[in-house]
């Protein structure tokens, strides 16, 4: 079964995919993205992916790259075409072909490309396993809100995440607080039972799952508040984690080497993570 | 004569050379480039752009695609097969193609891509006419010493310069200091008649024209200091230019709407540029 993927108005074997050298996301990373997660065939949160998507290429001026109505038939073709029962869609849109040029072309057309791969179905024990976190400073630029593919930054410092042992880099601003991980969010639950994560704004990305788990804590009624942290706070929190699509909620057990809370997944950690499958089972 | 690109060790006519919709140049920025000017045949600094390359390449850790006599064989083929008098060579390399995941991939292979176009001849009466630059806030991130593909915030700022009518934006630092163009370096001569450009650092590209306009003012005997300088320091100059590899050495006459001295092509921007195309014609 080979994968297939979307280029441009056209399904084409994986591996024959391709973009042209002046394409401008390879030439400027002129462009945007999003991840959706394909539960038991259902896509997770498209609407709010879509949403996004359209706030990321309105803030960079690209226009569509055809009405949503579209867009959602190209993801479906892509999840029956690749029979995806569980997996992950991506999506990327860019200014598209021009003579390579700084400013914004006058008359390109953007360009559309989806892929989906599968992964293995939600396995609740394995993401309880959780994992550890390193930091390090936030190099990026100042407009962290768009979702754009301009990822060198976020590539670099997952690489030093992975050669330290760890899942994520917290990234830490010049104050000292935490932003967010290279392709997460952070939180940390206060040794008071507060859920805490950074507010949005230009320096973090407005996580869909971010979102979804503080709708879900709102629910539940428990205590929750969106303010920055750092790692004095997350050393001094009973627990932590990171979300996002690929990750859901998933425990962050150690950052820079020292235990956080008990060393083991925390209480509302867990709860969350049940919360949230109960969310991608459509139940909410 | 149709235009010819070098991709991967092949040559292909210009529209149909395409690279994978994987390749982390397109997911992730993460790749370097360089621009060569060609004048009369003969390539400019060809050695310190491949420095330049190869410092890139090892600060991200990105093998070389080729060693450099490989790479000059295929500059030369460029210009060669594009039949290029006077024109620009663009190169890029990126980490090459691998299933998408920000860390690096441990064994994908360099991409390598080559183009070329003629530009018209050096023409001195035109490159006098000078421009006028805007300012913004430098909203890039915290690695502008590497020249990496990762250019959206350079491409933003250098539209909003066209839009306003004008050259270039020359960007601004936290503290109010310039720290270059989006694609050009930032000078003025100061009414003691002091060369003036920021020094090299994190904040700003080392680049090749400014390097060689360096140069020729010690030699020249003229006044000169790497120092960073504000916008009120562009009003308070003498003259002001720009130094890159497409636009040489170019008066600046206006900022944001303000004439800088007396609004005409100061002296030495003019000797500057003059001493810059004798380097040009190799006599340097």
């Amino acid at each position: 079964m080979p994968r297939i993927a979307y280029v441009n108005g056209r399904y084409f074997p994986h591996r024959r995919a391709a973009v042209h050298i002046e394409d401008r996301g390879y030439q400027f990373a002129d462009g945007v993205y999003e991840v959706v997660g394909v539960h038991k065939g259902r896509l997770i949160d498209e609407k709010e992916h879509l949403d996004r998507l359209e706030r990321s290429l309105a803030e960079l001026s690209i226009p569509k790259p055809m009405a949503r109505g579209g867009i959602r038939i190209v993801l479906a073709q892509i999840v029956r075409r690749n029979l995806i029962s569980d997996g992950l869609i991506y999506m990327q849109v860019t200014r598209g072909v021009a003579p390579r040029n700084h400013a914004f072309p006058t008359n390109s057309k953007p360009s559309f490309v989806v892929t989906a791969r599968p992964i293995k179905p939600f396995d609740r024990e394995a993401i309880l396993k959780g994992g550890k976190v390193i930091t390090a400073p936030d190099i990026r630029w100042k407009r962290c809100d768009i979702k754009t593919i301009s990822l060198l930054p976020n590539a670099i410092l997952k690489q030093k995440a992975v050669e330290a042992g760890a899942l994520e880099t917290w990234m830490v601003d010049e104050e000292g607080f935490i932003t967010e991980g290279t392709s997460s969010n952070a939180w940390i639950v206060t040794k008071r039972g507060e859920v805490v994560t950074r507010r949005t704004g230009p320096e973090i990305l407005a996580g869909i799952t971010r979102l979804k788990v503080l709708a879900i804590a709102e629910k539940q009624g428990l205590s929750f508040v969106e303010r920055a942290f750092s790692k004095e706070d997350v050393l001094d929190a009973e627990e932590a984690f990171l979300t996002s699509t690929t990750s859901f909620v998933k425990p962050i057990l150690q950052i820079d080497g020292q235990t956080i809370g008990s060393g083991t997944p925390g209480k509302l950690t867990v709860a969350l993570l049940d919360w949230y499958e109960r969310h991608m089972e459509g139940d909410e």
